[in-house]
């Protein structure tokens, strides 16, 4: 079960070319994406309505996607316009195809209803292709439930257990109570650290020699993204009152899209504003968080396995739980209004 | 579920010796074959009715074959004659014993009810041991229900496109539509392109400098036989009309079984009779055969996997889908018809 | 379904340490094994009470175990201690601990009720770390349920034809009959063979020129704890009468432990009281247990395969299956004896 109506990150732009299809299954559907001759992605559901054979084995013809099982071509809105050795064309040959849009290095897909798909409601990203911001573009697969992941990314006292060697550095860290604030569709959440040891990751990049002030102030929000301000600054130069002239400072962006009930895509980038003329800083900040994922992965991984096999398990909560509480309650409540509602768009879902 | 009554490939001749036995699933159901003193083919379930151990791993002792878990002997007839420290021999303790016939090199076997078992009713294969052609034994494996692998079979618009570098060669032979003819157990499929260019596996092995008629004549029967007439010959020869004195001929001769509803065995061979003096050309022809059915296993598989995550999905008939909806439709008659008979041979299916 | 009241091997004393927590799954519930600082073995379910992270992956902190997800601490009997950022612990807040015994360098764990959990009950293997003999510490897994092993082990008649070049050496000896006795918790078997070949696994350990008599005399009992005394000796010297002064004598100790319905671990050690001066020959009669017990799970790996596919099969009692029949019958008992008692302890089960 997925909510529907939102706009999905389906991958980075780079991803997806006018030479060859790419494959992604998005929400339990199988998705073709592909650009057109004026350079625009196109998204079809990856299934030929002839035999349900890929289309992202299909051959792109200018602005149409042949199936390269039979030879059926499809024109950019999903119509079937040819097929080989028959004249005519019933009607009903076409393939869905989803409402895109490509920003600031992200292309955005909308699997629910069409006529709701505003592209107003895309959370602005522009740290990843601003001027000022040097980044690498991550990704990453998970074989759980995205929640999982979703929980992770809303109780950060996880870092200094979970991260020792990369974006942790000191365990007071998480006992930094954060601010958390409710949103309508999601949660604020706002975690300062003073006088505390810097994190490892910054070994080399920006080298500070005592104490810091550390930070990490971010939204999080249906379906699922993360957009940080988060950073370091040595302590005692006011990093809390707005002073960030001495500051190491971050935009994370990071999005998590289901691929399945039990699997998930994690597109992330850690932006920095310092160096950006320095790609081997970058390159050694986008390995540190690579390594970090890794870290995280390696753990909701095992908490799922076990999960998994002992489903009675009931969870005892902690205080630090308000804010993944509440965003999977907000979860739940939108499935729960989507499904009321009665769908427009008929979609597949396993 | 599958059509019990009729004779399935099992194999090719060379897999079965009288040294070792072989195991293979067939139609979910575990076989052990293996040559007795007269180098006669016997066929068993695979499972030694005292505790289910793979007879497969046990012993060939001249006539009889003994389980090497407990050291159980059956006779030929799969009756068991010797049970190690015990003297009396329950009457129920035998295996199933399935009829088999040797043919042109491959071997056939029943699993319906024996009685109902009619050599006759074997398709002829001849020139998979004819003097006058030559061709290697294939084998090849799906991880998707044999249906997926029978449609492609017949809807030959397919080469074209899928197999653009080996079987295909000219787009323009997937529009030549093709003329089918029911059976009663199968149907025939005459497809026939006139000046159009040869197919790419020939080059080197038969080279035509110009364009070809080029023909796929076949039957395709059930369970899932695939007997063809195919060939090329440079146009305004004749060829249509017969005269085939400069052509390229084949007899492409496939087999597919089932091993699970998940699986299917594929048995397979492209006998020639040009060249029939030169290895290297009957090798080629078989690894160009080989190349395009592992297009063929991509292509399927895909398309398998995605069927199988979105099980809702209803496919659009086109006019090329005739022959394939005859057969699934035979398919299901057969089947349904078995079923309503009451069985006189107790199976095991999974 | 397992019997929960009862003392099941969980490990060699050599895997668990102060340094780093091991996780083995059990009855399909995954344990976390630690020592604290007096060198005892601590068992908690390998899940934080939390959100169900694995402790295994935590940090041992002298009489406490910290989970690394968001840094909760637990004392040695499981009692959260500390929450990172919060003051009251609730109550609630802990680990199920499972009663451990570690002697003769097993570790026994109790996983059932634990009000019975009586020590005394745990059989004797003093074999492992008896002066006069010598063994070395084996450990195997299976893709299977524990009852397929469990068949193997109650039939030796299995040695001959499984363990030909191992184990084995006689066919005749698969036909002694063995004498039965049942026990309130499992059953004894006594099998003797006079006058037969050697078992090939002697060659260059203890070598007999000709004949010899061979012994197995081993108790199997509840849950699954197969203790044997066994040997040969030049046949007429008198072994059946107790004169073993020329024999090779073996103390066999096996446990299998249930992993999952579908796996399931297996500790082994095959003790020696000859030439326990010589590594080599440990090493060879280990190495030659580690093959046959590979020939084994070859064999009872494949019948369980066929087993699951082919799920209607009807087994065919002999005589030989009187042991197996038995103690199937009492696991079956006792399971239901136990599902009929109310459960003091809820335990988690798949």
């Amino acid at each position: 079960m997925f909510i529907k109506n939102c706009w999905y990150v389906a991958g980075w732009s780079s991803e997806v070319s006018s030479s060859s299809p790419l494959s992604r299954t998005l929400l339990s559907t199988p998705v073709v994406f592909w650009r057109d001759s004026s350079n625009n992605v196109v998204a079809f559901e990856d299934m030929c309505c002839h035999r349900g054979a890929p289309l992202s084995k299909g051959r792109i013809e200018e602005d149409s996607l042949r199936c390269m099982y039979h030879g059926l071509l499809f024109d950019k809105n999903g119509t079937c316009i040819e097929i080989p050795g028959q004249d005519r064309i019933p009607p009903k040959t076409k393939v869905r195809k989803f409402p895109i849009v490509e920003k600031h290095k992200w292309i955005w897909i909308w699997m629910g209803d069409e006529e709701k798909a505003d592209p107003e409601k895309i959370p602005a990203t522009p740290w990843l292709d601003h001027p000022d911001w040097r980044s690498r573009e991550g990704y990453t697969h998970y074989d759980t439930n995205y929640l999982l992941i979703t929980d992770n990314l809303l109780d950060l006292a996880h870092i200094p257990y979970v991260h020792a060697d990369t974006l942790g550095g000191d365990e007071a860290y998480a006992a930094c109570t954060p601010e958390i604030t409710r949103l309508e569709n999601g949660v604020r959440i706002t975690r300062w650290g003073e006088g505390i040891k810097p994190a490892p990751f910054l070994k080399g990049v920006k080298d500070f020699s005592g104490l810091v002030d550390r930070w990490n102030i971010y939204d999080f929000t249906l379906p699922a993204i993360f957009l940080m301000d988060s950073g370091m600054q040595p302590t005692g130069h006011g990093a809390k009152e707005g002073n960030r002239y001495a500051a190491a400072e971050f935009r994370s962006t990071q999005a998590l899209t289901p691929e399945t009930e039990e699997s998930t895509h994690y597109f992330f980038a850690q932006p920095h504003n310092f160096a950006i003329d320095r790609p081997d800083v970058t390159d050694a900040i986008h390995q540190s968080v690579i390594k970090a994922f890794e870290e995280d992965r390696d753990m909701i991984q095992a908490q799922n396995d076990f999960l998994k096999m002992n489903t009675d398990f009931e969870m005892i909560s902690i205080g630090a739980d308000s804010a993944l509480s509440y965003f999977r309650w907000l979860v739940s409540k939108t499935i729960k209004e989507e499904q009321e509602e009665k769908p427009t768009v008929q979609t597949h879902e396993a």
